[in-house]
This record gives structure tokens, sequence and C-alpha cells, in this order.
């Protein structure tokens, strides 16, 4: 009996290789990715060259040595250099990589007398880490061959992470628990995770972080909260990411003891001129402010009659002599009568051509608050003469947390490929803001954290793989969110990991790969289905935390109207959704022609964007024939079974992954359909009391009684 | 518009016939069913006769008006009375009314010169008043003709509820609220509920009522009780229910304050000689005492080295004198290693023959206790010269409480259709116990009532159907489910009942008779799919209350190892189920031939009880060429999906209903949809880690966790 039950519980761990396995390590597993270690015999290369030696490491792990260090050509030989190196020199690669820039780089293999050379070049230090993390991924991935010539260069020159995180610890909108910034125990402590940390973000190309929350503690500009950043800096600065942080406006008065923070003030210039130089003597490479002001209650220029202009330039003159840069949010709305939608672009095109030329307005992907969908900012393209930063947010505010699998990519890809038609056909969001349209001396492009301590960093499994996205979308914008699913996927998942099971990676590849890519590429549409469809957004409530459940009834006296659901779906018994056409609040105005035609056009209007643009009947006809009654209960039906349909995939895959992940993501799942079918219910049941007509009769019943979803409250005091 | 609101406002008033409707009436609805007030033209009857009034008040109702008192022929007369009154005994029909008994009756139609004469006649004052109700129900439904001739006689003599209500007000499985009998105030103080409780009984043929809890407090004895127990007795009575009382068999002892309690101790059979006397002087038509004895812990003739034969008639002696019977419970098991399933029968049928012929064996259907599914209890038939009565339960402990709709006539058609073969072919529990087969002075069926002080009675309004169901069988235990739900339907949800609404009778059969009664039909086969299909069984855990939820892995180490649900279903790596065949426990062998083979052999088992009677392997192949473990797989999932479509078909019903009780309905219904999901999610992840293998991939995945599910915890400290 206790034989038989050794036998089952060996039998046990064999099958389901059970080495505990909780995602730390991210898509950079290479002591876990067996490879051919003969694709390179030998390698050229500086030892005290950190990209070799990233190199090597790696290498080390994949194949259990060090790569031969050699002065002469062998048979397959690898040689990573810059372009003054003297074994790159003779490549006559110079023009082109100072084309390529810091951060560019080249991969080349190159067939000399039945001999092979692969080459790792750049101009810079940086770009030579970039290639070798390049080039591992090639390894890791099975797509090396000798027969690539890669050539790369960032679409944005600053690809930034802004952490929401607090100085007690917190994050905001925060997932995955508490910060990596461990602030109590800096400047002496240093936690072996800001290296990790930096490795990861490098080895995607990321090289910048903001450490602080925009809604920012005047502290982090305090003498010794200065030496904690520079502890991070210092940790962060080989792998080439400039640290950030988030400064307060009104910090002069707060703690620097003036009586005014007005940006116009002599006292209050030279209090930021010399803060500036106190930072940047204990932090050479510092990358400049992050600033949210006069928005959300946040202290700002408007606070003495100022513009944003008036505040952003001050500070930017505090940090142009040493090269920082001014990261100015046009986050801003105020509780007046006009569209919130239509704030942003009210209050900062009229300042475009003010701001000075290390001011980079940092803009929200959508006009309202990273919701599942929103049109694009009628920012992007408007402002001409000033430099735009595209931000959107990697951690799951409105997305589900970390609680469900929604990949973001596709959002974000929809984003940048949006046609501003700013400057004629073409001019996309990417076009607009990468430098490719507008002459801007600084690109930039900001993704929201989701990143804290959790032992998979993210929270979700999967929620790696937004960060993991957004890196490579900073890194290049005309990427597709397939292609970096498949990359992400194989990195992460890579079938060499199941050495003892019996399947081969084609088995793998149409086993694993290609289904769980599908979960991931229908996943945010699917979020979009059961939550927020046609165009509805920020209906939330409460469930576990704010911005997750449903909550399209919450609107409690007192509370600022556009912080309340029925501001945005705007449901009655004639029908739903918000107008913003000509005769509406005019939003559409805002977009460049033919979009504002389009948008203002019901017949015309996208329906993916029908009820942020018009609000119509209930029985308003949808191209497919229904009304739009039964088109809601259909799409939110439907949401709720592609999220079904995730479980029965995943479910499959059991096989091919190892189990602690394996069952980690079941369990989100399984929560996820439960909060689906919350959705469904809850938005189903609170909008046919106005519709007065039946959930179509083929559709599943709700299984929960609205009054009992209606009792879950929501806690409003977090805003960003 | 305030105008506009005001219109919306009476508008849904109209459309949804706001009357407000509790279901308290129950299918006696007279006063909201118009019908054609010309069928009769006049009656002829005893102004003094209970039933006579009865029909006048219920007419009166119907028509608002009373049918006029006449002497002589009429268009369409009407004559109600018994075998001697004048204006019956011309009809010839004294031999036919004696046979037929004190509760039979008949009802003719007879034409005479053009005129028609309506004839309701019995042997007794009872069956008038059943005559009368069969009469009304006809009218109701529009099943009345001038064509009727019908003659009634009840299948069992004594037909009694048996109420699990204790004297703190409390009800032992009760789920309709507190219990109607309000011990506190009685006998000052009469609650106008125990009429319209005798009367709705009375109209369907029950005429005997258990007071109290099997449970017993000996206090029911005391004088003080005896007095409110007589109260209640004396509301009862002109409706033909007698009162019985469950008694505490220690009570000499505990109350008497006599040593013993012993059975054939001389002092002790004079105290209950006593105590009948009493009884018997406060309530002449006094019927009996139910009794548990020697059971889960209760007193009983086995404390003093007696047989429960000797208990039984100890009490029987005592009543006698008083034409009292004794409802002896056979309900008896113990912690012994002997299958729980075969102890009833082991103790009982050596005393075969011993009874008294006032002592009743009551038995409930099942071998085990009122599971979902059981075979019938092998001690139906294998008692011949005993008196044996079937104990059915109304309240739904262990079918979903008053949350969950599940019809049970079809679990007691299927019990009573059961054919025992004791006595050949065609010997079902039925005959064995309605002295078809077996000579018995008393033939009885009891059901454990579902009764509380909830507005709507039993909790549910569907509930109500089960109260319905039981009266109707133990006055025909050859009518069919679909009957009883037929007229249950016609009687409750008169289309009649909706004037305003535009839709024919035609209309309403089809669109919600016709589906509603297929959800009934349907319901307790599905409650069996998703919580203990294929004769699995008792693997409970609590929710939020015991014999609820599922709990097939609650096994707390102290607990009675037959109060625990391994002990029932018994998975294990190789398999799942009890082995009760001739190698296993050898339950098999308490049934006659040709079932004991038939059980015994896994090919012919039944597939409903297959898990009732065997062990399998996990892969054992189903006849429908599925595996065990898939097949219990999809047929949880389709219990599941019966209950979708049973809100589906409800929702479809809504233009037919009054909004109360749609809503109420509506609302159980996504409550049963969500705990069905528990059941197949908790059963399926528990018995998965025994099976070891997947869920088939075309079922819906589970959306809960085991841990999360395994959580709830199980109280069991009520029995019975």
């Amino acid at each position: 009996m206790i034989r038989n039950l050794l036998f089952y519980i060996l039998l046990l761990l064999a099958v389901s290789g059970l080495n505990a396995e909780n995602g730390h390590q991210l898509w950079l597993r290479f002591n876990k990715t067996k490879i051919d270690s003969q694709i390179f015999s030998g390698i050229i290369g500086d030892k005290n060259q950190f990209a070799v030696n990233e190199f090597q490491h790696d290498w080390n792990e994949m194949t259990g040595k060090y790569l031969p260090m050699v002065n002469a050509q062998t048979d397959s030989l690898l040689i990573i250099g810059t372009l003054n190196d003297k074994n790159i020199r003779p490549f006559g690669l110079k023009n082109e990589l100072m084309k390529l820039g810091e951060d560019g780089y080249v991969i080349k293999t190159i067939h000399q007398n039945n001999k092979i050379v692969t080459i790792v070049a750049s101009a810079g230090e940086s770009g030579l880490l970039y290639g070798v993390f390049h080039l591992l991924r090639l390894i890791q991935i099975d797509k090396f061959s000798y027969n690539i010539d890669i050539v790369e260069k960032p679409s944005y020159k600053i690809r930034v992470l802004d952490h929401w995180d607090n100085l007690d610890g917190s994050v905001e909108r925060g997932y995955a628990g508490r910060s990596i910034w461990k602030w109590d125990e800096l400047p002496n402590v240093i936690s072996p995770l800001y290296k990790e940390y930096a490795r990861a973000n490098a080895s995607i190309g990321i090289n910048g972080t903001v450490l602080n929350n925009v809604n920012a503690s005047p502290k982090i500009l305090s003498p010794e909260y200065l030496q904690k950043v520079k502890a991070i800096a210092d940790q962060l600065r080989p792998f080439h990411i400039k640290v950030y942080f988030s400064i307060n406006f009104a910090s002069p008065s707060t703690i620097g003891g003036l009586k005014t923070s007005d940006p116009l003030d002599l006292m209050v210039k030279k209090w930021w001129n010399d803060k500036a130089n106190e930072i940047y003597k204990l932090i050479p490479d510092f990358g400049g402010f992050l600033v949210k002001a006069s928005s959300e209650g946040q202290p700002g220029p408007q606070d003495f009659g100022r513009t944003h202009a008036d505040g952003a330039n001050m500070l930017a003159d505090a940090l142009k002599p040493h090269g920082g840069i001014v990261m100015w949010r046009a986050f801003v709305y105020s509780a007046s009568k006009d569209d919130r939608a239509k704030q942003a672009y009210n209050e900062f095109v009229p300042l475009d051509g003010q701001f000075k030329d290390n001011v980079i307005i940092q803009v929200k992907n959508g006009p309202i608050d990273f919701q599942p969908r929103e049109p694009f900012s009628p920012l992007f393209g408007a402002m001409k003469k000033t430099s735009l930063m595209p931000e959107v947010e990697i951690t799951q505010e409105y997305l589900g947390h970390s609680i469900q699998l929604v990949y973001l990519s596709t959002m974000w890809e929809e984003f940048l490929k949006s046609d501003t038609y700013q400057e004629g056909i073409g001019s996309t969001v990417a076009r607009t803001t990468d430098g490719s349209i507008f002459p801007q001396k600084y690109t930039a492009i900001a993704g929201v954290a989701n990143i804290g301590l959790d032992s998979n960093w993210c929270g979700h499994q999967f929620a790696q793989a937004n960060w993991y996205a957004f890196g490579r979308l900073a890194w290049n914008n005309k990427l597709t969110s397939d292609q970096i699913a498949d990359e992400w996927l194989r990195l992460t998942f890579s079938p060499k990991e199941k050495k003892a099971a019996s399947f081969t990676n084609t088995d793998w590849e149409k086993n694993f790969l290609t289904p769980v890519k599908q979960i991931m590429l229908e996943s945010r549409e699917a979020a979009i289905h059961y939550s927020m469809p046609l165009g509805l957004h920020h209906i939330f409530a409460g469930l576990n935390n704010t911005h997750y459940g449903p909550g399209p009834w919450w609107a409690p006296k007192g509370v600022r109207v556009d912080w309340t659901p029925p501001y945005y779906h705007k449901a009655d018994t004639f029908g739903i959704g918000f107008d913003r056409t000509h005769s509406g609040s005019d939003a559409v105005s805002q977009y460049h022609e033919p979009l504002c035609s389009e948008f203002n056009d019901v017949n015309t209007c996208p329906e993916i964007y029908l009820l942020w643009f018009h609000h119509l009947p209930w029985d308003y006809k949808m191209k497919d024939g229904r009304i739009l009654w039964d088109e809601l209960c259909y799409t939110y039906e439907k949401g709720l079974n592609e999220v079904r349909q995730f479980q029965k995939t995943w479910d499959k895959v059991e096989p091919y992954v190892d189990s602690q992940r394996f069952f980690e993501v079941q369990s989100k799942l399984r929560r996820q359909c439960r909060d689906a079918q919350i959705w469904k219910d809850g938005c189903l049941l609170y909008f046919q009391q106005f519709s007065k007509r039946p959930i179509p009769y083929d559709i599943e019943r709700p299984v929960h009684d609205l009054d009992d979803l209606m009792k879950i409250k929501l806690n409003l005091k977090d805003h960003n």
C-alpha cells in the first residue's frame, strides 16, 4: 500500500514535471533552454564589455559552458563590438551604424572562406547590449540561422516605464504586490531585484524608468531620497536605463520653504535650478521629470494663474543644461459641464508652439482614461509644434487587474496604427509621435508599469506579456501583436523545457503555441465584449478593488457626475450612449477630417465606437440587422463564451506547461469566467430597466440578481 | 416630463399586472378565477352541511354570488349530499357509495327530461367534501362538462403530513420559515392559518397531520400541551383532518416520574394507557402516535433490551381502545460496519408478524435517506404480515431546499411504480402498501411537510406543487406526474387571471402550460444530473445549510464514517461507487429476484443505480460507449445546462404570470443555476483527483477552484 502510494507520487512528479516554476525568470529562461552549443565555436569581444559578459553569462546558462574567447578566425565565430572596435572596423559598417544611433545595431552573418562569422555591432554600448539580447532571443527560439542580416533602430528615443509606486511601498493601480523599490532600506541595502529588473527591461529595449507615482510626494526631492534614487540609478546604469522621477509642482513651497511655487517667480526658478544641479551632481545621467500638474487635485501652474507651458518650461529650463527632459502630462479635466473627452484638447492645443524643446507632452492613448477601448486622443497630430509622447497603461487598471488574462498589445497596436489624418492619409499616431512626420528633438513613449514584488513580477503569468509587448512596441512601433505574442510564448513557455514529454516542436506549435496565441490575440476583444462593448466606457464599480467589476448604476449623491458611470453611458428609456456629435458635445470636431464626419455620422461611425459618439434608441438597427439592445445582449454573451473558450483551450495545453504556471493560469481563468458572468448579468439587467425589452431568448439567462450585484460598493479615492 | 413619468408608471402597472401576488392562496384561487356562472342554475343540499357551505363560498368567489338554494328541478341543478340524504336516495347509489367508503364519492351528471342534474354524493361527510373540491377543481380548470361520471376512492386510508416542527417554533429541514403551529399563543389564540391549512389539505384529500418533529420533545404529552393540541384539532376537525403527534419513547421516565420507560414494565404500560385516555378525553378522534425510537440517538425499546415490536405493541395497546394507531419508523441504522443501506431490513424483517394490527411501520422510500435517487427500500413487500406505509419527503432536504425548483412527483411516481416482485410481477411498492396485495387493517402514506410561515407556505412557489402532488398521489397512487403537474399549473397559474393580456387559452397552453410542465417533469432528473448522477448519493456539504451543496470530500476526523460522503461514493484511484453486490456488502440480496440478479450484475444493473450497487473503474465502458469518468462529466454538464434551459423557458413565460411570482421564480432559478455550477465544479474537480483524467475538452470548464469550494463547512447536527 505504502509502496503503491510512493509509486503514484513518483509518477505524478514525473508526469507533471513538478519543478516549482513561479515565472520569476520572465522571458529570460536561459538556464531552462537547452540549445545547440555548436552554433558558435568561439567569440571575439572585449572581456570588459558589458554586452559581451551578458552574452557569455546567458550562453553558459544555455550550454553549460562559456564560449571560448579567441583571437582569430574559427569555424563559426561570433564577434561583438562597437563601431570603433578593431574587430568590427574591417567590416566597413561605420556609416550604417552611425545612422542607427547609440541604441541601434546590426546582426549579420558573413561567410568567408568556408568560415562563418556572426557580427553584433553598434555605434553605442547600449545598442550592443540590445543586439546581444536580440541574438540570444533568436537562438532561444530557434530562429537563428547563418543567413541573418538584421538592422535595428528604435522607433522612440526614450522608452520609459512609469511606476505609480508610492514612497510608502504601495503601488497605485498595482496588482502584483508592493513596490519593488524598497525606499526604507535604500540606499544602504540594494535589492538584487533592481539588477534583475534592469536586465529584463534592457532585454526588450526599455531605457528609462520613472520611479514614483505621478501623484508625487515632494519628499522625492529631499537630499535623503535623492541618495536613494542615486543608489537605484547606479544599479540600472550598466543596463543603460536612465532614472526619472515624478515631481510635485508645489515642492518649492512645501519642502523648499518658499512662499510660492509660481513658475514665473524668480525664487522658484532658482530653487528648481539648484535642485537640478543637486540631482545631476549625484546622478549625471538623470533622465528628467514626469509631471502631473493642475490635474485631479494635484498642484500646478494654474494655481498661480499660469499656463501649463509656463510650468513645463520653467522646469525644462532647469533641466536643460544637464540634458534632462520634462514629460508633462496632458491628463487634465475638471468638473465643468464640458464633455470630459474634450478638455485636454481644449486646454493644450492653444499652447502649441509655446513649449521648450526638452518638454514632451505625455498623452494617454484615449481622450478619457485607459478604457478597454477608446478612439485615440485627438491631441495626437493636432499639436504640430510640440513634442508629444504616448502614454499607455501596462497595468490592467481597467482590464481585469492581475486576475484576467488580457493581452494589451492588440490595443496598443490599434492605437498606434490609428490614422489621425492630420498630415494626410497615413498620419498614424505612431508616425505623429516617432519623428516620422514632425521633427522633434526627443521622441518618447511611456507605459505605466505592472510590476510588483509578486514572485512572477506582474501578478498574472500572462501579464508579463504586456510588459514584454510594451518594450517591443516601444522599440518598433510597427511590430504586430501576433509577432510579439509568438516571440513571448516561445521564450516563456519554450517546448524545450519539457524534455521528458513526448512531443515534437511541431506538436508544440500546433497544440500550444497556436491556440494560446489565439487566446492572447482575442483576449482584449473578449474583455471588451463582456464589459464595455460598442463604445461603452467607464461603467465600473468596485468588486475587490476599484475599476474592476461592473457598476453602470453607480451614482451616489454628492459624487462628481463625471466620476459616475451614468455620465458615460447615458442610458435612458430612449436609448444609450454619449452624444459627441455636432448636435451633442461636438467632441467629433476635435478630429481631423475625414474622421470628424465619419464619427459624426451614425451610418459611418465604426460600430466599435458607436456609443462613444452617439446616443441611440434601443431599437436602432445595427449593420447585422439586429436592434441595438439585442446586439448589446449578444455581445455580452459572446464575451462570456469567449472566456469559456479560453478555459477550454488552456485546459487542453496542460501537457505542454509546467504544473505551477498551468494551475495558476487555470485558476485565474476560472475567476475571469465568473467575473465575465457578473459583467454580463450586471450590465444587461441594469440596462434592461431602460430598454424594457427581453434579453433575446436564445441567450443564456443571467444567473445573478441585479439587486445583489448592486450591493457592491465602489471606492473611488484613487485616481490617475 | 412629470407627465411622461406618470405615463410610464401607469403603463408599467398595466402591462405587468402588478397586483401583489404572493401565492398564499395556493391552488385555491377561486376569487381570481372567473368562470361561466351558468353552469348551474340552482343547488339542492343541506345548508348546514360543511361541504355545501364550502361549495357556496367558493362559487361565490368565482361568480360573485351564491348559487340559489332550490327545492326542485331547475335547468341545471347541482345536488350535494350523503347517501342517506333524501335528495340522493332516489339515484340508487347506495351500494356503490358504501363500497367507496367514507372518503369516496361520485360525481355524475344525469340528463332527465331536458334537464341536467349534477350529483356529488358520498357515504361520508369527508367524501362529500372531497367530492365538492373535485367538482370545483373541474370547474376551475375548464374540465367540467355535463357528461361526467366520476367515481373516486382513495388509495390509502390514512394520508398524513408529518411536520418536523419543534415546540420552540423551529422546523427541522424546514425551508419556509418558522412553524405554522404557534405553540406559545395556543390554546388561547387561534391563528387563522390553521383553518387555511386544513382547507388546503382537505382540498387534495389529506386527512391527517402529525404536528411535531419525530425527534420529539416529551413536553407534547404534558397536560398544558395537550390543551394546545386539542385547540388545533378543533380547527382541523371540520375539514376531516385528524391530529397525530410524535412521542418521545422515554416520556414515562422523563416527564412521567417513572424509573424506566421499558415497554414491558407494567407501570410504563399503565402510564401510556392513562395518557391515551387523557388524550382521547380531549380529542376523541385523535389519530395516534408517530414514533422514532432507537434511531439516531432517540430513546427506544432497545435501551431496555426490547425489540421494536415490543415498543410499538405497547403503544398500540394503549391506543387501540380509542381507535388510534402507531406509526413506527423503520429509519434505523447504527455506526456498525454493516452497510447502512441494509440495516433497516435486517432489523425489521425478523419481526414480521409480531406487530399488532394497529401498528404501521413507516418506511422511507429508499434504504438510505430521501436521496435524490435511491432504489426502493427492500422492506417493501418483504414484510408480508405487517402493515407498511411509505414515507416520502416533501420538504426538499436533499433536493435544493426552497431554493431550487424540483418537482418531486416524478420521484414518488418512480418509487410507487417500482416492482418489488415480492408477490410476482406487478407487486409494485404502491400495491404492497395500499392493500391490493396484503390485507392490512390500515393503509397509510406519509409525507414530510414543506410548510412554514412564509407567505407562500412553502418558500418556493413551485414547492407548493410538491405539497399538492403528495396529496394527489396519496389519494390516487396511480396518477401520473404529468397529470398532477397539469392540474396544479392550471389551478395555480390560471390563464384567466391575466384578463388584460391578449392571449387565448390555446396560447396559454402552448406557451405557458406545456413548457412549464416540461420544466417540472424534467426538474428532478436535472437535479440528479448536476448533483448525484449514476447512483451517487449522500455527497453533501453545507453551503448555507446542511444537505445543500456538494461535499464529496467532507470527512473530518472523529465523525462517524457513515455520516461522511466518502462512505457513500468510495472514490479511489481505481474507480467509484459502493459495491453492494454479492462480493461487496451484498445489499442486493435484500431484493427479490429477478431484481437481486439484475442489480448484482453490472451488465443488467440500470445505469441510474450503477454506482449505488457497483464500484467500477474510471474507464468502465457505459452503454453509450463512453467511459464512466467521461459519462460522469457529461452528466454533470447536462444537469447544469438543463437548469439554464429552465431559465430560458421561465423567462419566456413572463407575459403569462403575475410579476411577483414571475420574479420570485426567476430569481430562484438564477441561484439554482449558480449552485448547479458549484455542484458540477465541486464534484468533477474532486473526483478528478482520483480519476486523473481530463474533463472532456468539449465540456464547459469549471469556473471554481476546488480549494475554494472545499472551504465550505458542513454542519451535521440535525438528522432525521
